[in-house]
């Protein structure tokens, strides 16, 4: 490597991109840091300082909640994508993201040079790096958990701790937890140390965005979500006649409410891109709240042969965005049809939160094909009976006929 | 039809299909009422008694809970198989094993003419008269209910129940419940009456398997679940150290289970077969308890690409159970690669129940492909970081090559 | 039914249909003829006579065929749609267009009766039916094949006969024909017959559109076709240095060179939407060379996994319309994200075509995503060889993982 | 790598494994050298005295044809296995069939290390490496392609001849090509060279398995093919009365045949593995006329929905054998779906072969499904046209409805 190029790095504050910021200024890089708000709790202005501290040239702090809400997680849950059949994606969502920001940052800055902190056993370097080879083809992509150097220099946890104290670098308390986070306005995600067991209960201790079931309110929170083509527009707390408006806000809105009433935890092992098999704990309470809701409004304002073909997309679009195509054109391609689909879906959700269930109640909408007169079983409605007669006769003909033969 | 020709009539003891019994002797039939005791909370002895006095010639009442459990239920959640995302498909695999027997009957008594009692709007006349098809291609088929003489006859409920009192039918109180329910091992389901506007709350007096996750048990009930080739064989209330063996028993036990613990309610608007949406409300606790675990249990004995590919069987072999082609070429074909992926499918476990909430929290197999040292973040395991650099370059070549084609 | 009612028949000049019309003012309708031209070779002004002869009060003679080109023919090119991997869908491309087309006649002839010739165990009959359907929800249907009466009185071709020459209505020689045929711009079909035995051999005699490969030229006719976004724009015949464009004339172009060189002939068994399986024998020479030309383009101008994706849709979208479902939401949804692709399928191919054969020998695009140099073994490209072994060893971990555990 | 050590390496007699073998042994290795015979023209003796002469240590050559009909093609034909649309996958057949010899090779001579000649660009690379890693998760690989040391010293082929040249390796006369072949029993494919411009025309002299149509036979060769249980078991020549059994046997008159006539020739750009597009251009005599066959012999003795599922695999089983991973757990979960099909599809065939045409004409099997009485036109058969009505009414159910709504 050039002495003196200059690298963005995405940076977070934590221990691992600490003693990477100071490890490239060190082999004499000029660093820009850069850190990405998508929701995480964090004192931004202190972590900015300390990327300073360590010797970042500069430091972009980017609030990115709106976009990573409308943008990302919205998209996602129009498509129901849900991977493995648990996992809402909070990770994988927030990556592109920060990623296409970092490379706006390196254009800015003239420079190819990215790098990120992941590990080279994880996910999240390849959606760094996809991305990034997407919008910066000639990136020169520096990523230290992959590099022989840094592997001989830092063999574990240990070393970190020790590198940073030799070279001054302020240490978190948080070194201690028996496990790894990463946090944003979709979930809290726990992974590693003792969840490494799969057998291994997660502590309770370790949860921060939800309650337990067990310590949730005691009394149901009800609520109505009101959608517009897929997309959530509005909430209505019906205990508080209190409506919450505008993708962020009623994001966090139900984020507070799903947490409060214990909603949203799992426990899963998933299998990663690269092939190993990971135990992973999220927490995602406004994320499972909305993606039940809109799957809910989906029924009645979808034809069904539609729903059923949306279906069939619902693991291939988990698995692209997943393994970190979210700028692919696959995942334009698939979309493309998701969002003519969602045209039809505007309407109302009733649900109560309560201790962990989501009670989905009632639903209405403009555009419903459900017709109760149709769908009753004690008026005709428009239809005859009869019909059903031929309709099973040609249904089952090829049975009928296959029986013949033998 | 010519008089005194001999039917079998699948008969149930509620009103619908003891008018029906009356009107086919009415009519000059000899008629075999069939009873299948598949789980429903019912007094046979009772059923039976009525069938003769209402004039059946014979009544043939067939225990088949065992077989509905082993050769039905446990079949399905091989498959994890889900209609629209949530419908665990109670009714639908109980109704090809009813009308199987039914054929049985009809063999030994020397008659091809049958008889149910659905109506022409709803998925399970499609169910018995496709099971019929495929075991007696030559069936003569009689369902009141597409029958044009017995329309003209009968336009609702009301002449349903003045036809019984003219003829002497004993009527059940339970002709005033505001909806129609089905009552099987695996589920208890609702729909019609006040529940045909998918706005309406379900009432929560009408749920009989389940306590509502608010007066559902104070206390967490943790168990484990075992599994043998993706067949639950053993359940253990690890509260109680009570272990239960058996198909038919831990299906019970965990009915009680999950009832006491307010698990297993579902609310949805769903597409039947012949395409009107039905709202639908489901009390399904064994069923949904077994889901989760099982799929929990596979996450770590399915091979990923396995596991990815079975994901796409799920909505295909949901809806042919849905539409009634449970015995069918296209299920046979499916479900041969379902079986062979089940091979590995034993272990087991973790879970706590808790007022509607399924906390899955350990599983072991010994044959988990779950690899700790290679998944761990903290050691190399047999694993070098570096291949991942080569593997996400390759993985993301044709990005860099598309975008230096602009 | 009422005396005097009108009703738009789908009038085709031949013997059923004629007889239908006679059939239809003998029980005292005003008969409206539609008689659509989809490319059949057809005298009309003689059809319209004979419609007008037998007693209809209106005749209308529609010219579709620039729509059933651009709207139907390349709309389905564009999805690649085969169905059962061999036919290439001419008859239902053409009956949802007629369809429409008729209900458009009904709606300004202010009724909403409409009557097909089509028998009750074809595909046909779903075709119209449903777009009727669709596009008039109150359509009163009359499909003489299926309604009893009609049954009652004609029971096979004989009787028709001796109708229509009781009712003088002029036989056409083509009564003799051993099979049925239809026609129109796509394709010629054959069915029934002599065909109706699956091990009969197609008579040389019976082929219209095309040579057979031995009758077929002798010299191989070397043509570039040109795409704009997967619709043909250009015919260039390299022999002859000519050049035909605009989507009627390009289209009646290759269906004179097709038949010339003995293209687009196949014989399969194929199974009919309501579970029947039958013989057809089929031409269709523009068809088949445009299908394979805009295949053979879109692997230089798709993305990989763009293509894979859309391999996935070509049964399902084949089946659409093999249903007759081409008016339906699921149609759209998977079209939308059909078209989407196509936006870069714009080039050339170059094909010979030979005693049947279509010799595809080169493309080009100015979207190609083909890149010599990185293709080249050769040279190196912007490639490093060295990372295709991280790429592998990830790719096998889980093999080499699973090995591990035994 | 330490001295002395065993390699066994896939060795073909070509200009690359030699120099990779001398190459071996100049770096102090005892390299023993592996010849399949998969049906290659080729002089085997010379080729083992050849490895002898330029420094193996062993030579073991095996004649592998019969398994790889057997247990390669065969398999794959009766997944009518096609990558994109087109490619037979001749070469990603042969490869973990070869791959899996030198692994038992390996074990005898109780050595890891494997090597071959493949580039880091293709696909056999990981063909062979992902069936190592399968049956010897140990194996040290040695793709010298991908070898930092090897790259160096050879940027091309004008290297290579070099080196054999000073190191006194006999070279062919091959060299002068100006494409690369792959030939096995299944097909002959070339690519490079003047092939990479994807608008240049093959030239007519590289093709060695058929004529070209121009050039084939002037008279039809009609044949019959008979399958027991989806597998060729017999051809029959109906002009000459000459019937061969055997399935390495009929294979190679199917080949001899198919070339005759000039049956088998594709050229297509497509996506290797690992995302580079490739142009490559095929001979697949007998491959090509039993795919069509086995294809068409389905169509009568398949059940429609298993065959429409059956279609859904194509791609997915087409893209596992692509990708080089025939022995996976995916593969044997497809597959035994597939077999399960395969018990009915015995019969026969007819075809004639003409001037690059399959022309299939008949068909006949005693688990025939095909129902000439029902199918038939002209006929009533065991079925109620009347019953198509009520099965249309209620197929187009939902356009009515959501119409309504309207």
């Amino acid at each position: 490597m050039e002495k003196n190029k200059k690298v963005v790095l995405a940076y977070s504050g934590g221990l691992d991109t600490s003693v990477i910021l100071k490890w490239l200024v060190n082999k004499g890089f000029e660093v820009i840091a850069f850190v990405a708000d998508i929701g995480q709790k964090e004192n931004f202005e202190k972590v900015k300082e300390k990327a300073f501290e360590i010797g970042a040239k500069k430091v972009f702090v980017e609030d990115l909640k709106k976009e990573f809400v409308e943008e990302f997680i919205f998209e996602s849950l129009k498509a129901n994508a849900v991977y493995e059949g648990k996992y809402l994606l909070g990770t994988a969502l927030a990556r592109p993201l920060i990623a296409k920001k970092q490379v706006e940052i390196a254009v800015k800055e003239k420079t190819n040079v990215l790098a990120h902190g992941c590990t080279g056993k994880g996910n999240d370097q390849v959606r760094f790096e996809l991305t990034w080879m997407k919008f910066l083809p000639e990136a020169e992509i520096i990523s230290p958990w992959k590099e022989k150097d840094w592997l001989e220099q830092f063999k574990g946890r240990g070393d970190l701790i020790n590198y940073a104290k030799k070279e001054g670098i302020p240490i978190d308390a948080s070194l201690e937890k028996p496990f790894s986070m990463d946090e944003n306005l979709m979930h809290l995600s726990f992974e590693s140390g003792i969840l490494e067991n799969p057998l291994n209960k997660p502590k309770e201790e370790m949860f921060k965005l939800t309650k337990s079931p067990k310590n949730a309110l005691e009394k149901e929170t009800e609520i109505c979500i009101e959608f517009e083509k897929g997309i959530p527009v509005k909430v209505i707390n019906l205990n508080e006649k209190k409506e919450v408006k505008g993708s962020l806000e009623l994001f966090k809105y139900l984020n507070k409410l799903g947490g409060e009433n214990g909603i949203g935890r799992i426990d899963l092992v998933e299998n990663r891109f690269i092939g190993i098999k990971s135990r992973g704990v999220y927490e995602t309470p406004a994320g499972t709240i909305l993606f039940n809701a809109h799957k809910d409004l989906e029924s009645i304002t979808l034809d069904k042969e539609v729903m059923h073909l949306k279906e069939l997309f619902v693991p291939l679009i988990a698995k692209i965005i997943y393994n970190g195509f979210w700028f692919s054109p696959e995942m334009e391609f698939l979309m493309t049809a998701v969002n003519k689909s969602q045209k039809t879906v505007s309407g109302k959700v009733f649900l109560s939160l309560y201790k962990g269930n989501i009670i989905i109640s009632g639903r209405e909408s403009k555009n419903s094909l459900y017709n109760q007169k149709i769908s009753s079983m004690e008026e005709e409605g428009n239809f005859n009976q009869e019909d059903a007669k031929g309709f099973i006769k040609i249904t089952g003909l090829r049975f009928k006929l296959s029986s013949e033969k033998k």
